[in-house]
């Protein structure tokens, strides 16, 4: 038996473009609008609504900006129920850059939100659900949010805020199942007129399994990513997500025709997935950011030494 | 706060040599065994205990067959109180092979059977208890086995064995977090005198997002390898196992020096871990064989015809 409100979104091309820059060809990006819309997926993101004035498009791809003729180019020709979703960073986007909704090939803005911004994201998110538009925020590195803020700002989201769903987002990959249910009770229990929604990560090999306990706990709305394409060890895989979910409108073949023809090529040009120095930012519940540098420098130091200096740290 | 009950199993030698016919260096298998001692895991298990007759030692290394002058050759000299375990297939093993206890390095005799063979199964596992040995029965493919027969199952490894732990065995990368939950659960309810223990395989990338579910559900026995190392997607890695546990005398240092020094080598030798062929058997319920044939033989065709095929013969 399946749930009617469960909602799988995409963000194979925005998280992806965090290990890339956003600089993805045309083709990977149609490949993947086409197999996600064959496959019955309810959203896909594309990437963020950055502002050119903060990100040089000489440095960034296309999909860090998102303009909607781009968008459009994507899209234009292929049949789809499938829609469009952009992210933004509180701070990061000019509100002239999005137009109403109605002139626009956007279905759905997200406002990535820390725990501690959450008055600015709440002000963005009401600008575009005035401006027509389906609307989330995503409470980024609730990990390391202390709990009396947490309930402070889900108090606040349910009473101030129009977003439809609020994100739970495990950005280092450090939840585990008891954790997850706590948050998603916790949610639930203040924001009685949202949805709740999960996005994990896989520093832990836990994106899916937190992913599945997130739907047990009653979160309808679930990210997940091509073949786990995402920042550092990557997010929940989409391919595994769809093979769990029991609704008869989810056709997993599509998805695997999309990873052999465009995700293992893509896969020997950019690397993520599990690995020791992204397990351990994982488990010791900090930024992955230490373990992308241990391996873009490549660097040689024994992984028990690059634990002992991340504890160590940590004892600061 | 920790359980002291908790016992953790490394079976990284014993599952990872399906992958190279249980030919390692003896500089892995005692780096391996100075290491799990060093971080405090509770068992090693080596490899199998199987009949010379049935296979041939040109065939297949030393850790196929476990004579006690190899494992000793392995121990000697190195510090420890982890407990030395070997496995053993139904009609695969003679029991001549096996001294006392008292005569022999091994502390631990683990019976792999299916639900099917579970009498002789019994037979076994109650011959080796009465020389003395720790036993467990692994109970494999548990995902495939109807419901009355696992019950019948329980009830006489409950009434009829003198095997301390009985492992609840996802062979096939099949369970999900309700499943194994129903299983322990089970298990728990029928054999009262009996530890339960949980040995999974990684082809949903739920290898270790089901152990948790175990010992949540109170299962004492965690089987886990290093780096997840084991038959086609691999099994619980035990360094997440580790990081996860909270029992003070479990120090997860050794193992990523372990890691990085011999088992990351290793990875460039024999190949395991998350592909999209063992999640296609894992989800399906399959045995993985299909998804190894598919790696060794360097098969060309889409995942999606791979799918097919197997979706196909399941439709028989």
């Amino acid at each position: 038996m399946f749930r009617p409100k469960i909602k799988v979104l995409d963000c194979t091309i925005r998280d992806g473009g965090l290990m890339n820059n956003h600089q993805f060809d045309d083709d990977i990006v149609r490949a993947t609008y086409r197999a996600v819309s064959e496959a019955g997926i309810d959203y896909m993101e594309i990437g963020y609504k950055n502002s050119k004035s903060l990100f040089s498009p000489k440095e960034f791809g296309k999909w860090k900006f998102c303009d909607d003729e781009e968008i459009k180019k994507i899209t234009d020709g292929i049949e789809s129920n499938t829609k469009m979703s952009v992210m933004v960073d509180v701070g990061r986007v000019e509100m002239e850059d999005v137009k109403p909704k109605k002139d626009s090939p956007v279905d759905m803005i997200r406002v990535a939100s820390y725990v501690k911004e959450i008055d600015k994201a709440i002000r963005l998110v009401n600008h575009f659900a005035d401006k027509g538009y389906e609307t989330t925020i995503n409470i980024m590195a609730i990990s390391r949010a202390l709990d009396n803020e947490v309930t402070e700002a889900f108090e606040q989201l349910e009473k101030e805020s129009k977003a439809d769903v609020i994100y739970i987002v495990d950005s280092f990959g450090a939840l585990y199942q008891e954790t997850t249910e706590f948050l998603i009770k916790k949610a639930k229990s203040i924001m009685k007129s949202k949805e709740i929604g999960f996005h994990a990560h896989n520093n832990q090999q836990l994106a899916f399994g937190n992913t599945i306990e997130a739907i047990i706990h009653d979160a309808n709305y679930l990210d997940a990513t091509i073949y786990g394409l995402g920042r550092g060890a990557g997010n929940c895989p989409l391919e595994l997500l769809v093979g769990f979910l029991k609704n008869p409108k989810f056709d997993i073949r599509p998805i695997f025709s999309l990873i052999y023809d465009h995700y293992i090529p893509l896969g020997k040009k950019i690397e993520w997935g599990y690995s020791i120095p992204y397990a351990i930012t994982g488990m010791l519940d900090e930024h992955p950011k230490p373990a992308i540098e241990f391996h873009k420098a490549g660097r040689k130091e024994n992984y028990r030494e690059f634990y002992e200096s991340l504890k160590g740290k940590d004892l600061d």
